[in-house]
């Protein structure tokens, strides 16, 4: 579905907002791409974010899809408001190994309170991209 | 419910798994509690764990919900078997502002293959304890 | 958690609702109790209500759970709203046979405009009675 | 993606399960497309079908996507195999308000015990498409 962005510096917001999550700067994620409706997070795989099998932790291919959930819902808002994660749910579809993982949120429905979303998180490994989990998640927007 | 471990040295196990996930050291977070069908995490804040609000990221929050499931589940697992997240699903009730949080996962339903359980997570802000997450899982056992 | 009901009439209102459920009246389900945060459906077993094993279908379970969680949230909200289901999620933990099944639902949390609900779907089976269901759901009050 | 069934006969297996859930034939549900890895349903609007607000209740929208998912994944299941919802997750999108409805169950990855799905619903009113509601859900292979 194409959607609107209800202002043009709507990227700038994201990417500030972004940039202020500690916890995504620790884990070394960044935002690879930002268009209305639509976030994609990139993280390259790192030795200190592992379960105990030494694959990607489920908590932080969540963390992504959240976040990707999250900014995508983030596009659509108006200046002044944030965006709080309602809840969200989150297939595993495949072992989270890889050199790099994306996660791709999107919105599917943007409602005056409610956003409804879903991400899918890509493992990028020897070359071959795979689907390792899908997000269904609502997003709530909030005046600062 | 009351469950019975199958083995007597499930919290043995289950601490020497928690042990080799990274992530879980690299966020401060500890096996506070491992009886049979039942585990609980500990999480003091840390600054470098937030969202763009300065509350712990529901990221984390949904990783301590997700490893006390996972954990609870493989009270009840075989020697030799490992655990897997299926999938979850986590419902945020409030911000996730304290000092410390805890995770209590709990088995609700121990299958062959599968195990259904629920976690909430508690924020201990100023002495006072709040829930602010409330989790239902499916685990998986496999073979290592 | 103990709740208040914001109006005397709470339990009133909320028979006068379900009354107007068609599809509840139709496959016989009835309210068997309101308190404030928490609500009881009854619904005997009936071969048209059930999926290819002749189980009770999965279909129906959910219903169930998600009207006692929709009149759960209901109880505390004040006259001249309405409920909305926002999103649930429901894990089958057993197969649904039996001849009567009940479904309790409770708020975890209310707020302003969400409400955090669960509830717990049983069966009664030559008089012993099983956990067949888990959901955990969100709920919308709107302004009729 | 493109899935293959496993045999030839896989949609007469579908249609012969399909006709044996009473509750579908109840509420005047149809089988509208099997291919592999994708089942539609179809069903016209019935006012015994209703909830408070005369729209078509959740939990009709809601086992409308269940099955869909069900059947997709078992288009993909062996002989002598029947499917189980493990559990599921819808989240809703607009008021159930139409003359017709489709639901969309899709295999988003095929498993050997278990398989993750999507289904969307479709609401037909006045000749418009809207998509009301999104399920993500985990089903599971069993011998028969």
């Amino acid at each position: 579905m194409a959607f609107t962005a209800p202002t043009a510096d709507f990227e700038k917001r994201i990417r500030a907002s972004f940039a202020k999550q500690s916890f995504m700067a620790g884990i070394g994620a960044t935002l690879s791409r930002v268009t209305p409706g639509e976030v994609v997070l990139d993280l390259p795989f790192r030795g200190d974010l592992t379960q105990q099998t030494d694959f990607l932790h489920a908590g932080v291919v969540t963390a992504l899809a959240d976040v990707a959930c999250g900014y995508a819902a983030a596009t659509l808002m108006p200046v002044g408001s944030d965006v709080l994660s309602v809840e969200f749910k989150i297939n595993f579809m495949a072992p989270a190994l890889g050199e790099r993982f994306n996660a791709v949120g999107r919105v599917l429905r943007a409602g005056r309170t409610l956003t409804t979303c879903a991400a899918d998180v890509w493992a990028i490994h020897r070359g071959e991209t795979k689907q390792i989990a899908a997000m269904l998640a609502t997003m709530m927007q909030v005046t600062r």
